[in-house]
């Protein structure tokens, strides 16, 4: 049994104003993609008694534990000091290291004070880890079953530290297999009813993640004999249950999916966009190298721009309104032409809060695609404020293309 | 001395996949607002002893505890009798409730079993919390001088209770003024320099929260006669110090103080961009309303829809390259004509990871705007990867507008 990870990240300010941690979910990506489990995460204050008591009960239970901040030079900074009082271990100063870091400051001109000399102690037995950017260094201090790394809060500084130093230590878990599935355009109840059975697969934990329009299936076994075939098994069945809806998997995105169908034909993309207002073109061009197969796009608001950009007519706009299939048509059609692409996606709705009526409410939208293997129009209604129905809508959109690029000739 | 809170969320896929908490997210925000303090942030598995040495060293130091999940009907839900065993007081079955329960089953016709049943089961000595929306009813309990609100997990039914229940019991702290101040343009290191004596005020806690091209500075003064004055004498010698990099306050972003400036002279706003790729328009389109200044935008990734999309001049091109200020210049001079917008911003950069050279690296960026009260062209130099690239840009653009749009006749 692999021991567990406790992620501790220290600081009045992260706590007090309850911001993501994105040290956090750096580190927790890290640890799980390495076969590790984490039992607990905790965002603490720079509370001296607090801190020592988290440190001390997370090595009692022979948690790996991994902290951030607290490793200035500042009164503020409490680490060094709560992980001695936790270990029960005196804090001394070491004098190699002080004037390692005197010279590091005389290099670079600045003034060394009483603050920054704190920055050479260590609980007693503790092993320093080098700092490669910057003056705090690391602490690495083992303790009955458990093991602390306490790294710095500054995140180019923290990631070096872990991928330097506390990986290699940890060592691959190998204690979890992880696979993500993505799936677009079904919801969580449906996916939840098509796969109950898979669920109870023996050996088997699943947690579907919710985002607009799109699902990720976290499927994770125990490491053992079994548990590469088993991962696989549900694999190979969940594809066959859910077809297509499953558009890819690990860190594949719908437009790299997209991207990379449209690049193994030569084909290229263009978008006209009304209420999405560059949110489509943006996440198309978000993979590297998306200026292969992504030609540009028309952003058009207001509607004379949807006439005079992408080529909508007047009477289609005075028959049906700017939110409507026919106009949707007109824009991937618009796109397509004025863009010089080989894929035009043409997009209007209403993402509100103002705007809706009766028979278009808020969340109406009409998504058209053109291209050389086939048309696709589709009315949606999603639901959420302006920014839900603008992610919608983008995944909506990215989905299609993928469906219709991916088609044969 | 008001007492502090500790935020819990319980579930083991919580913790396993590292995800962001959007309850415990949405609850330091109803707290500090409050004028609460938050202590610490906990993210623990469904682990029966961990949780309850949990809730029982948050009691222990007196604080108020809410804690989100672990409250369903299956075996992994074990708040209640961690809850008990923190409290050390036995686990009672209320048959008021478990009637109650029966009842809210029949009428819905779902069956009720033994795990259903545990949800009638409370520590001795604490109160019920009702659910509006669902099953699981939340638990109150009292203990020494802390107190803990248990809540389920499911968002909806968590922020009903907690804006029925919670709210009310704990009532305004009035602990804490808080204050926003929104900086762009500035890096960290100077606006540290130039506010270190306004820092030292007395009372006066400051957090500065970096992001790409934009500083929060979160001013706090713990409430008292003078707490209102000192905020407001804080802020006014930030502004006089900064002068216009202090573009908001509060909830204030770029792109709505740009749009205000833009309604309240009836100008438009039209946009070309290269390797924003139509986050600059997004960006400008998120506050609600912005048909009124947004006009539309033309995304143009390949060059050749640089000339004919935009009217960028071939010899431009070529005399200059696509990343060049001269190209900027064509491009917001475009936007400008063929949308027909009183401003025009034209972007054009290398966002990475590929692309860059010796005399244009890789997070070279051109914003060039035009208008009627002035022009500016500027050339940066973004760290960071692709993403960041993006959204520095788009921050430096937005920044250019409200300042230029924000300028006398």
């Amino acid at each position: 049994m692999l021991p567990k990870v406790t992620l501790i990240a220290i600081g009045t300010e992260l706590v007090a104003l309850g911001r993501a941690d994105t040290n956090g979910e750096w580190l927790a990506a890290r640890i799980v993609r390495a076969g590790y489990e984490i039992e607990q995460t905790l965002r603490v204050a720079d509370d001296m008694i607090l801190l020592a008591s988290v440190f001390q009960s997370a090595l009692e239970r022979g948690n790996v534990v991994i902290s951030t901040g607290g490793l200035g030079p500042t009164e503020d900074d409490r680490t060094r000091a709560a992980l001695a009082a936790a270990a029960g271990v005196s804090l001394v100063r070491d004098d190699v290291r002080l004037a390692l870091l005197r010279g590091l400051f005389a290099a670079r001109s600045i003034p060394f004070g009483p603050g920054q000399a704190r920055q050479a102690d260590r609980p007693a037995g503790a092993e320093w880890i080098d700092n490669p950017f910057g003056s705090a260094p690391g602490l690495d201090l083992r303790r009955g079953g458990g093991r602390l790394f306490a790294l710095p809060g500054v995140p180019a500084e923290m990631k070096a530290m872990f991928d330097a130093h506390v990986a290699p230590a940890l060592g691959t878990g190998r204690g979890v297999l992880h696979r993500v599935l993505r799936i677009a355009s079904r919801g969580e109840g449906t996916v939840d009813d098509e796969l109950k059975d898979v669920y109870a697969t023996p050996g088997l934990s699943v947690t579907i993640l919710s985002h607009p329009g799109q699902l990720e299936l976290h499927l994770r076994v125990v490491a053992g004999p079994e548990a590469q075939r088993t991962i696989a098994t549900v694999e190979r069945e969940v594809r066959a249950r859910l077809g297509d809806a499953v558009y890819g998997a690990d860190a594949d995105t719908l437009a790299s999916v997209a991207g990379a169908l449209l690049a193994a034909r030569g084909e290229t993309v263009g978008t006209a966009e009304s209420c999405t207002a560059g949110l489509l073109a943006a996440a198309l061009t978000e993979p590297p190298g998306s200026s292969v197969w992504f030609r540009g796009g028309l952003i058009v608001y207001a509607d004379v721009l949807k006439r005079s950009l992408a080529g909508v007519a007047a009477e289609t706009l005075a028959r049906h309104g700017a939110v409507s299939e026919a106009v949707a048509g007109e824009l991937a059609a618009g796109a397509r032409e004025r863009l010089g692409a080989d894929w035009g996606i043409g997009v209007t709705g209403i993402a509100g809060p103002a705007g809706g009526g009766a028979d278009k409410p808020v969340g109406t939208v009409h998504i058209a695609i053109r291209g050389p293997r086939g048309e696709r129009n589709r009315r949606y209604l999603f639901h959420g404020d302006r920014g839900q129905v603008r992610a919608h809508t983008v995944n909506a959109a990215l989905d299609g293309l993928r469906r219709l690029a991916g088609s044969p000739a």
